[in-house]
């Protein structure tokens, strides 16, 4: 059994999507990131940083195992699945992985920033991010143009890490507008049951955020805590 | 043989400072970013995000590998260094080299460019990245306090990867005062001929930045068309 340290961030799902579609047992640790859990001293032994996700292997001594990306390739690693066994087809999906965490998600993450958290609109910065977020989506768009997965024939953790940021666009502010292939790959995805259950965890943020009720005001006050990286 | 496409960055030089450390022979390939080499469709069919640093290896049928992080991981799995065997090492360099990859690189390369490049100084947004820079040092001390390197007790490529933005600090105007493990790792590494040779790949910045002539002008010019991420 794996515990995941989470919460409804793109970040999150990154690890309850490739849990899903691992088929592996895992047990929700909703983190209150509004009250600062995730920098309590109990947590910051699991994850150093202060961020959520993070997992604990409990069939491996308790293995904790912070930063999404590190988990994604750790569950992929620990199953043989989502990930090729050769070294060549391994770096390709690392390559996206690793342009989903330096480039894709800080740039879609400080144009949620500074477009949704920041207390004054500092419209040049917004635009650089909105537009930094832009070009990678073109990077992404000409690679889809040219292969059905970022890493290639199969569908990979690259795919699952890149798609839990660009699904999230329109809260970036950042248009997919004239990137059929793009559009192409995040629907197909969507279509699958495992990215559609783990989106879900811990909450339904879509729903809530469609609902116009106390919830969705709860859940919107509670976000604007959320200003991070 | 393998190629490297690089230019005198902090990224770049997690390349050409791995290289050197695993004693691999390779042959160095300056792109000039102030034309916009980067962008030009042959460059792109090896990196199609059009970023330094990229390799070829020549030996494994020119396989192109880009992103930083994707690169060292690449040159570690083929030589078998700088990196354990078992699992559980493989993920702790993994995770160190994920906060680089998502943490230290991203927020002191926007240090950089709102200290540095912006045309207008927008004090409120140089200060986020500095101190979030400065939160991540933070993070990098308590580690250090424990564990001789970020991932135990062997050199890696984690601290390689954290090495050469950490010690560019103050480019980014983010202090490391106070931080006195910090401070003991980053002299370590710098006494390495490995990480002395490559932080000099392409060009000896430091020599050209300490320099007064001409040289050291036309540097700080051609940096400025650098602002990137």
């Amino acid at each position: 059994m794996i515990d995941l340290y989470t919460a409804s961030t793109p970040n999150g799902w990154k690890a309850s999507v490739t849990l899903e579609e691992l088929g592996l047992p895992y047990e929700v640790k909703a983190i209150d990131m509004q009250s600062g859990e995730q920098k309590q001293d109990w947590f910051l032994k699991i994850n150093p940083n202060g961020r959520i996700p993070a997992i604990v292997d409990r069939e491996e001594g308790d293995f904790a195992v912070f930063e999404s990306g590190a988990i994604m390739l750790y569950l992929a690693e620990k199953t043989g699945k989502l990930l090729p066994a050769d070294a060549k087809g391994r770096s390709q999906v690392i390559q996206w992985l690793m342009f989903q965490m330096g480039g894709i998600g800080p740039m879609m993450g400080q144009a949620n920033v500074f477009n949704r958290y920041w207390p004054e609109k500092i419209q040049p910065v917004i635009d650089r991010y909105q537009n930094e977020s832009r070009r990678l989506f073109e990077v992404l768009e000409r690679r889809l143009g040219e292969s059905e997965w970022l890493a290639g024939d199969a569908y990979t953790i690259a795919d699952i890490a890149n798609w839990c940021w660009v699904r999230t666009h329109a809260w970036s502010g950042a248009s997919v507008e004239g990137l059929d292939h793009l559009q192409r790959w995040i629907d197909k995805i969507a279509e699958r049951p495992a990215a559609q259950k783990g989106i879900k965890v811990p909450v339904d943020i879509d729903a809530i955020r469609q609902g116009n009720g106390k919830e969705a005001e709860e859940f919107a006050k509670r976000a604007r805590t959320m200003v991070q990286r």
